[in-house]
């Protein structure tokens, strides 16, 4: 089995899944094998709020901003993410002909980390202490699953939430997991497509692309970074250091994404 | 690998999913192989409403009712059988130290059958002809997915909806599924658990149990049976007709709900 191509998938605005759908499809039509990761934060927003249970982000002191994740927003995550948007990805890819199984980072353990059940919050200038968060990160990937899906033809189709080691679902970055499975299946490429051209200089101006960051100096690389970006380049930075070949940050809202980005449309992370 | 025991739980009022996880964690750590699948209507009932998209119901000419499943009720559907109910079961497991995977008959093509589109419905005593159902019933089990999971030690939690020939996402009944799972798996027994004890001669009378109905006869099978509970006796008179050895309607609101409707507590069919 040739080395698979990693595509995550953001779920912002403007993404247009069925056109990455058309392309993983004619790729893997072609031979290439693919593994799908994906988020749904957009639609979980907009179902959070129907449902009364209005999303809650947080700003850690260093800056990043974060989903705070009660139980009650993890069970509307898992709806949107591994319901709604995970089984809308899967049904798409089989009337392509595609014999895809979605499956979350619960099934399997297919992503397991440490459950940090509280959060550090900055409101109007104090650090708070937030219990109650599902939220942590990825450890470990259970690569023998999907190397046993991907050998028996099957295109895994992957979505948060990750589960503790005490196995409780938690939320995690979805860059993040998709750059610990690039860098577990030994990944030929790792594709972050998401709603912008990839990272820009002079953020949202989308004609100040900047088309190469090194990852061997990260500080450089995120200096342009703004919010959901500077996961998108710890993950793209972690995936080159793990020895991925290939790793772009590319635009999801256009004709042939996939293809586009495995071109170098994008930022070229190297 | 031993013939599995499939064990089907509603997803009616009532259900007490810690104790079914309870029972098949323990079985399975016994070394009995198990599938189970699930229902869950009771929580998609209270989820459409809230979402502005309240549950319809249909009765056919012949008396069966059923989930009329346009396309926006289709996707609700996936957010709580998929997502919510699904992901619960998984992460229940995992928390009792089974590795299992939850699938829905979407991935992989687990449930495949033939898309209705349209669905006759008696309302004021005339025969109408509703369209844009996402309806079908299963003709195809993926069983080669179900035994590569099995055979690598993972415990597979199955759900609707299914596929179409044509990659369309329709809802089908779980009960049948369950029966076409356990017949396509050779299984060792069926087990049929919702929020009654079995099979009632005088529903909802509980002392009136049914201890016991013969396959062979379905129409005395059925002479008892309402609402929901035809379908579960047309899946298990078709699991004792595909051969699977012990078939059981039980009940999922008690302890050990499993054991019991093992040992031939509820409705035993022969």
């Amino acid at each position: 089995m040739s080395a698979p191509v990693v595509v995550k998938v953001g779920g912002s605005e403007g993404i247009d899944l069925d056109s990455v759908c058309d392309d993983v499809a004619a790729l893997w039509q072609e031979g290439v094998s693919v593994v799908l990761v994906h988020g749904g934060s957009a639609e979980t927003n907009r179902i959070s709020a129907q449902l009364g249970v209005p999303p809650r982000f947080v700003t850690s002191p260093s800056g990043h901003q974060s989903r705070y994740t009660d139980r009650a927003t993890l069970e509307v995550f898992e709806m949107v993410y591994c319901g709604k948007v995970n089984k809308g990805i899967v049904e798409r890819l089989q009337a392509r002909g595609v014999n895809a199984v979605g499956l979350s980072g619960i099934d399997g353990r297919l992503f397991e980390g440490s459950f940090k059940g509280t959060v550090r919050s900055v409101e109007d200038g104090r650090v708070l202490l937030l219990r109650g968060d599902h939220t942590g990160t990825v450890e470990r990937v259970n690569t023998a699953l999907l190397e046993l899906l991907l050998g028996a033809g099957y295109l895994p189709v992957l979505t948060p939430p990750a589960i503790s080691h005490e196995g409780v679902a938690m939320n995690v970055d979805g860059d993040r997991a998709a750059a610990a499975v690039a860098v577990g299946l030994g990944a030929a490429a790792l594709l972050l497509l998401s709603n912008v051209p990839g990272l820009l200089r002079a953020f949202p101006d989308e004609s100040s692309l900047v088309a190469h960051i090194a990852a061997a100096d990260s500080d450089a690389a995120q200096q342009f970074a703004h919010g959901r970006m500077k996961k998108k380049v710890m993950g793209a930075v972690a995936a080159v250091q793990g020895g991925v070949g290939r790793v772009v940050l590319g635009d999801a809202r256009v004709a042939q994404p996939v293809r586009r980005a495995l071109a170098g449309r994008g930022t070229v992370v190297a």
